[in-house]
């Protein structure tokens, strides 16, 4: 290669190399394909549930196209990859964690529907549904495994194997802070008495927690500073608290042409999210009691749900939760101005975006 | 410190930093303490139920002391310490694998034992059969999880951080195997057709997989280079099957007072370990059918267990299974005498004496 192409400067527009647009999809795609390939070896099975759960087979194990199913919003890696562009480095050397971040989430759910004994999930029957508990326990555990593999190449794209192990080791970290998340959820369901606060705690765990992480990773390897990447880090736990706080709020007011779901489908399949513990905190004696009553019953029925919602409509828990998710829009978008770096307008604008669904998004 | 210190030859045995005589437990009990305090956050039932798990509290979650308590027999660190110590080099330098090793065992027997229904393991109630299953797959989740958190602390042991991310990336392929043989052991429960080399290719995965990391792991820590290492794992992965094999013949011929279990308890049990594939193998037309027949029901008889033992003595399976058994010692013995670094004596006559109990445990 003759010497001046070494020597060349940057383009004229000196905004570095942020990649203006990407496909996620397309960014990650080579990763995951990996880390399935990983899975082949001594049983078809084990690979094929999979790829099933990630919506790259059918429930016969043969090979599924992508405009045949759904295969999940990937917000994670989207917010790893637009981290590294709006912290001023190449989003491909996020790509990596971006497609270890969108497999440890799949893992999370296969056992998670294994857990709340969920028969369907983005429209098609659960891995354990079909396969039995013991063969999705098998499936998540791989996929855990597997979800480490990308990271074991960030050497490749330049990135110092000392920070590929900090990363690593944050990874591992980070997923505890998920299962300490999904024990505490579980271990909710037995109890009546959780306060808004002890729930928020929860879902910073089990939600947030691998938001705050990509947002996180993305800036470190962009080139970001242990500093920086600390306020990309409350940007993505922001980020995180909000639209998991969003999907309580449209679990009970959200319209059912956006959600897929019946109006207070929360209330009915009697489900602790944010506003029902902000009832329960705001009544008292006989009131709080007969919410207790309707919530001992398997489901609560029509005219459960009506008293609910009329309860919630009299304490304004609505318009409390919206005080929530708007304190946690605010967060996160003063994160995000302040975390980006200057010039890389495009990464940060989608990411603020995302933020704006926190407020406006209805399914 | 005086620079005559630094030029002073070896001692003159001249065999290296061999550590003679130590101590399994003692060795990896540091990084055991510290995966398990990184399990410490939201909730103390995650942690609690590991450590219950692991021996070191109760089930009120109080801490336990080791005599009061079976920890199990650590292999799996014994051999990555003897094989780091018979490879030449300080048994310390493997302590983390062999921590990692414990902890990633125990993650897959919580998993297992919720797979299985097992109420009993090491004389106390199993994890989900004290909290339930949701539980129990967090608990297995997170344990795997911190499984790998002492392979991040190799770099302050003097292991370049290149080695470190290639033992780690072997970790989760390795792991990967567990689950592949673990996925394989659940689908031949519906079969009624399992050769016996099939067995043994599951038994590679489920059993041997991890000792064979084990093995090789610990030599690589050592020093020993690639080609070194591969013997070590031929070493590990004989000594893991013929453990197994082991393992099934005692469960059918082992005396109840060495083994704890009753006389020809995985026959009882329709346990499709390989001496029951061998005879199924052998037999035919309606004797086969009498086999499967006795094996459909949820347990088998007194009288069925009768049959079955005097099938077994008929076609001579237990010579067969001896064979096996031998086989996996001689090709153990072999690639340890080849692979150890003379003059490492004590680490590897260790190691020989694990061989050896192949040939010769009863219980």
């Amino acid at each position: 290669m003759p010497r001046v192409e070494m020597t060349q400067p940057n383009p004229p527009e000196a905004v570095g190399p942020e990649m203006t647009e990407f496909d996620v999809d397309a960014l990650i795609e080579p990763a995951l394909l990996d880390a399935m390939a990983a899975l082949d070896g001594r049983t078809p099975l084990l690979a094929g549930m999979i790829r099933y759960h990630l919506g790259y087979a059918g429930c016969d194990l043969r090979p599924l196209d992508a405009r045949a199913v759904d295969r999940g919003k990937r917000l994670r890696p989207a917010v790893a990859l637009l981290a590294a562009g709006a912290a001023g480095g190449d989003p491909r050397a996020a790509a990596p964690v971006a497609a270890a971040l969108e497999l440890l989430h799949n893992f999370t759910l296969i056992h998670d529907d294994v857990q709340d004994e969920s028969l369907i999930r983005r429209h098609r029957p659960t891995v354990w549904n079909l396969w039995g508990v013991g063969q999705a326990i098998n499936a998540g555990d791989a996929l855990f495994a597997a979800a480490h593999l990308p990271l074991y190449h960030l050497a490749s794209t330049g990135i110092p194997a000392q920070l590929g192990l900090h990363l690593l080791e944050a990874f591992d970290h980070m997923t505890i802070a998920i299962v300490e998340g999904q024990t505490l959820d579980l271990a909710f369901e037995a109890r009546s008495d959780v306060s808004p606060s002890e729930y928020l705690e929860m879902i910073a765990g089990k939600t947030a927690a691998i938001v705050r992480f990509a947002a996180w990773a993305g800036a470190l390897l962009s080139g970001a500073d242990e500093a920086v990447a600390s306020r990309w880090a409350e940007f993505g736990l922001a980020l995180g608290l909000g639209f998991q706080v969003r999907d309580d709020l449209l679990g009970i007011w959200g319209e059912q042409e956006a959600t897929g779901k019946a109006p207070a489908d929360d209330v009915r399949r009697r489900k602790q999210s944010l506003p029902l513990l902000i009832l329960r905190e705001r009544l008292e004696g006989a009131e709080r009691e007969e919410l207790s009553r309707l919530f001992s019953a398997p489901n609560v029925d029509g005219v459960g749900v009506a008293r609910v919602l009329t309860l919630l409509e009299r304490e304004q828990v609505r318009q409390e939760v919206e005080t929530v998710i708007a304190g946690y829009h605010d967060r996160a978008a003063a994160a995000l101005i302040d975390a980006a770096q200057p010039g890389h307008n495009r990464s940060r604008d989608r990411l603020l975006a995302l933020v704006e669904r926190l407020s406006s998004r209805s399914g």
